[in-house]
């Protein structure tokens, strides 16, 4: 391998019950080939943190070669000690540490990097170590990561939990109040957890939002910024204060409002006890109309199903999650709906005020997803779109 | 202390950043006064795993007497570290372990008990310590837990996430039907974690239903059986398949219902584009109707509007989360309300396959808690009340 790239990693998976020694030889092995990674990971998650730096301390002293590579580990989560053993292992030697934003992975996870970098930056003063990572970047990213991919943060997780740096209890807040170090061992700032006022309303133009958005790290291309523009003329006629999070969650709409796919035109839904909720959609793509109505077991299931005969696509709902965006009842639907197409998992979200609506985006957005992969109407792409546009979506899972 | 009671803990808050020398007299003292346990709690979640079985160490080394109380560890989440610092407390002798269900708490939380609990029970062979939690009961109690509590737990949490025990990637897919130990540590059933098939349909009796539920773990009263029958009969009309998470649901929706407090009677709700989001309810307590009509910025917030008029009371929205129960469109929507009346935070939940009428029972039912926990008509309430039914709310939250 070394002779196509600079860069060789090499792992033997499932390190962490393997016999030492047969692995001490399969790393001198391929040090001797031309390794320059060896990775010892935790494959299923099941080592404890003296352990598993016993075992990293044995490769790092009896592997001939390996003072002339880096050291790296991979630990799963299933014990929740991916973090403890990541960390045990660099107290001993290992320089990198294979982690996930928000600790996403197989199973229950791997190494969440959040807490591997807060932990080293926190504690400087007891593991002598240092990331590159700037940790005010660190919140942002969780909420991307977890908006993107559909898996929702808990609340009492650690760096990034919604939680995370609130204090309930009396005690603890009188602590605070008088001396900010008593229960702060860090500060929400350090990862980027900052409640930043803003002062767009009604009146503001098209260039104090843009100018807003970009401050936030969002550029949108001018179709996309009109349109976050009409929904935010929209919204702020509705609630008074419009928040940092409502832009955020208009402009990571319009980020992934895919062009010349699905767009929502109009939607009419209503439900009652005893009713048959009942809904119509009409979609537009590429200057065509599509609509339908539907029935169904509730006002998503009838939007939904109705959403699903104009556009022709048949899929299964795998998952359904909402969550508020913002405090209050006015605050934005956050909507997160995955798809199963052919055996291919799509997630798609959408953002309203009206739970219905976000739904609908929501669904429209995985559809158009799909469609994006190349999961449907593979005949017709496949005549229109260059090459690459497929097969995106199944090479993403790999091992260890 | 001991005057009054047998068991006396003893607790140093932030004793991981005393001084240890300090620390030893205080512990010293507390045990001559008649502390029967001793603990040990990282209050802000700043200790590393080696350091505090160090300290831990320390204590059972330097403080007199030490060796007749039990010693015990109370370890937060802030670094993501508190279930390896209780291990690795336990691992020098520290023999009582305060954790909690899907590690709720203060903050990021405390040490999660089923991780605890999985690691001692899984690496017997290395630890040589056992519980005596029965480990069948942990899936179904963290699910309760969660329900009751409104804090969901992540696809990627340890043990009781979505996804601990899904098998994503094809190389681990491969290694589980060749080989089950390849990839699993654990055992699902080892938690409890069966999805067991039920064989109830549209023609199963009142007698099925309740021995189904008993044997889930649900006795419900006889007017709760009677409300949860005619609600599995109207999903069973609409649903091909009742599974036992929908059972649950109703189970769990009917033990929630209060009796004698506000009861949803009727609802109806619509909304479109460029239509205003309208809603209208009937509610009844003791006999009595209360209805109202709202408009709102979606139909949740009409609906919630109307039962907000009907019932006059005043609460603000704190939090609302919808999870799907089941897989499929015609998944029972459940929704999480958090409130905030007069200060204090109420949480209600409800389920029903439309999302609407889910919202507004989760919003009847934290209305019905706020007035059950004292918070509303309190003079009402003192005139009718004995004694205790007050208080509740406000003495939960306790330090360290």
């Amino acid at each position: 391998a070394r002779k196509y790239v600079e860069n060789v990693e090499f792992s033997a998976m499932d390190a962490t019950r393997s016999d030492p020694k047969f692995l001490y030889q399969v790393y001198a092995a391929a040090i001797k080939a031309g390794a320059t990674v060896i990775n010892i990971p935790d494959t299923v998650g099941y080592a404890l943190p003296d352990e598993f730096a016993e075992l990293v301390k044995g490769v790092m002293e009896n592997v001939p070669g390996i003072e002339n590579v880096l050291v790296s580990v991979h630990c799963h989560n299933d014990l929740g000690l991916a973090v403890a053993n990541s960390l045990a292992a660099a107290r001993v030697g290992a320089r990198q540490i294979e982690c996930a934003v928000n600790g996403l992975g197989e199973r229950a996870g791997n190494a969440s990097l959040e807490e591997v970098v807060m932990i080293i930056n926190t504690r400087k003063d007891y593991v002598d170590l240092t990331t590159g990572v700037n940790t005010r970047e660190i919140y942002q990213t969780s909420r991307l990561v977890s908006m993107l991919t559909g898996y929702n943060v808990q609340p009492n997780k650690a760096i990034v939990g919604d939680n995370a740096f609130a204090h309930e209890s009396g005690i603890h807040q009188d602590g605070v109040l008088k001396h900010r170090v008593t229960y702060e061992i860090m500060h929400p700032e350090d990862v980027g957890l900052v409640e930043s006022e803003i002062y767009l309303g009604k009146h503001s133009g098209r260039h104090a939002l843009k100018a807003k958005l970009e401050e936030m790290g969002f550029y949108l291309d001018d179709k996309g910024l009109e349109r976050a523009f009409i929904r935010f003329k929209e919204l702020a006629g509705k609630k008074k204060e419009i928040t940092v999070k409502d832009l955020e969650a208009i402009a990571l709409d319009e980020i992934r409002t895919l062009e010349e796919l699905f767009q929502l035109e109009y939607m009419q839904s209503s439900s009652g006890t005893g009713a048959i909720p009942i809904a119509a959609v009409k979609l537009s793509r590429e200057g065509k109309s599509y609509e339908a109505t539907a029935t169904g077991d509730g006002q998503v299931d009838a939007v939904c199903k109705a959403i699903a005969k104009a556009t022709k696509v048949k899929a299964k709902l795998v998952s359904y999650q909402v969550q508020a965006i913002t405090k209050g009842l006015d605050a934005m639907g956050d909507v997160t709906i995955k798809l199963d197409i052919d055996g291919h998992e799509v997630v798609g979200r959408g953002v309203s005020p009206d739970i219905i609506e976000a739904s609908a985006r929501a669904y429209i957005n995985a559809i158009n997803r799909g469609i994006q992969k190349g999961l449907l109407e593979k005949k017709k792409l496949a005549r229109k779109a260059k090459a690459g546009t497929r097969g995106k979506a199944s090479s993403r899972k790999a091992g260890s």
